[in-house]
């Protein structure tokens, strides 16, 4: 297959071509390639993406970026950023590459374990880090089939490596953006001890009055702001499911469709 | 003054009479002498109270039970517990006693620092403890006039050591139970890392869309469930304030007027 281009400079190596697909995010603003069978990315690395207050010229390092997704939201959000992606496994670091040339973006994909930065890496400084870590403990879930899936569901590095490794990377007052399963929030908050501070969580609500599944946290190097539990973003409109209809809520739909910003709730 | 009976066995400690008044709680059914100058209970301590589940027969432990509020209001609800209470300042701890003996009820308080209990009580175990520990750090805020409600507002015990004082009074499968201002959240959930699971985080927002300024947390000894970040619980109906008028949501009057439980939403 040869559909699309943009083949980026180690197409050589990845994912064979039947494998993949293309798909809309942003409403066709960014399109992505993405494996059929491996890490889809949903609406978590565009809700992620769209809670970053990066302005142009800032710099941004996004730590396990799969193929791009988050980076490349962001990018079309906010033109001029220098954006640096670390991402361990090479058929999806290859992804990388492949999709910000499709999108005429410009990203620099390094391919290393963020629990080991190369020394390069390690001695520059970025106004912002974001990251989506895999959902599941090692050993906590089913093996997936897909050995890339399986790593991107639930990789082995323990959260609080991904904030330490965050929180040296960042600059004074520099953002920390993470989007992780509600039920893991204890030990993010733990890690962030000491380390990051100003921290604010908003919680990912699926419906009015139903619990957070998933939570946004942002925290900020050298923050000395109290902690602040924001009233729940809700995603989706009524009190259940309807097939086929998308319910997003508006604010929600602006987000995901047409590239709007996240506004987060005002701090008293 | 002499109004109202029920002085305790230590009432020649304790606030001068006149210093006093009398105040109901759930609708009545428990009367409560507060000093009139020093740490006033609000709607917390009731709360706390309801979101226990404890049965006839349990044993029951309050960190700084103050003058008994929160005990007072689960004897009430839940008759048939064993109530212990610690407190580090004896007039409130006369205090407690004096209203429990005013209610028809008893309660074991005991005066000592939660940070260095008597031996004979780190002997025992409880099946549940709660706290309502002082909402600011000591020295982050302007110092109280009145030194008792100062202790009472902003102690200096760290919660790391009302975490870990709990965790080891309580049985296996016992239940810790606190209520505290939202943006101590952090500070509570890195001291149960390790000691206590099976957490469960219920915010308490004044008004829909507002943060929560309050949160209960749940957790349990050995408890292995992941983290519940709840839906938020309401208070009060409407966007804003009407002077005057009382507007908690039904479920909300009912604990506090009622005397009713609060019902915890169910995990999956």
């Amino acid at each position: 297959m040869t559909q699309g281009g943009g083949a980026g400079p180690n197409s050589d190596a990845g994912f064979a071509e039947e494998n993949l697909s293309l798909n809309d995010f942003l409403g066709g603003r960014v399109q992505l390639w993405q494996p059929r069978e491996g890490y889809r990315a949903g609406v978590d690395p565009v809700l992620l993406a769209a809670a970053m207050p990066a302005r142009a010229g800032e710099r941004v390092l996004e730590l396990g970026c799969g193929g791009g997704q988050a980076l490349l939201c962001l990018g079309e959000r906010v033109p001029g950023l220098e954006l640096t992606g670390v991402e361990l496994q090479p058929d999806y670091a290859a992804l990388a590459r492949r999709n910000a040339a499709h999108n005429g973006q410009t990203v620099e994909v390094i391919e290393a374990d963020l629990a080991a930065l190369p020394k390069d890496l390690r001695q520059r400084q970025f106004d912002h880090v974001l990251a989506n870590p895999p959902y599941y403990r090692a050993g906590a879930h089913s093996p997936a089939e897909d050995l890339g899936r399986q790593i991107a569901l639930g990789g082995d590095t323990p959260l609080q490596i991904w904030v330490e490794t965050a929180a040296r990377r960042l600059t004074y007052k520099g953002y920390l953006h993470m989007i992780q399963r509600a039920d893991r929030l204890p030990e993010i908050l733990t890690a962030c001890q000491g380390r990051l501070g100003s921290i604010e969580v908003l919680p990912l609500a699926p419906r009015q009055g139903r619990p957070a599944e998933l939570v946004l946290l942002r925290a900020r190097k050298g923050g000395r702001a109290d902690f602040r539990l924001h009233a729940p973003l809700i995603l989706h409109q009524g009190a259940r499911h309807l097939a086929d209809v998308e319910s997003y809520q508006p604010e929600v739909r602006e987000i995901l469709r047409e590239g709007a910003a996240l506004c987060w709730p005002a701090t008293r």
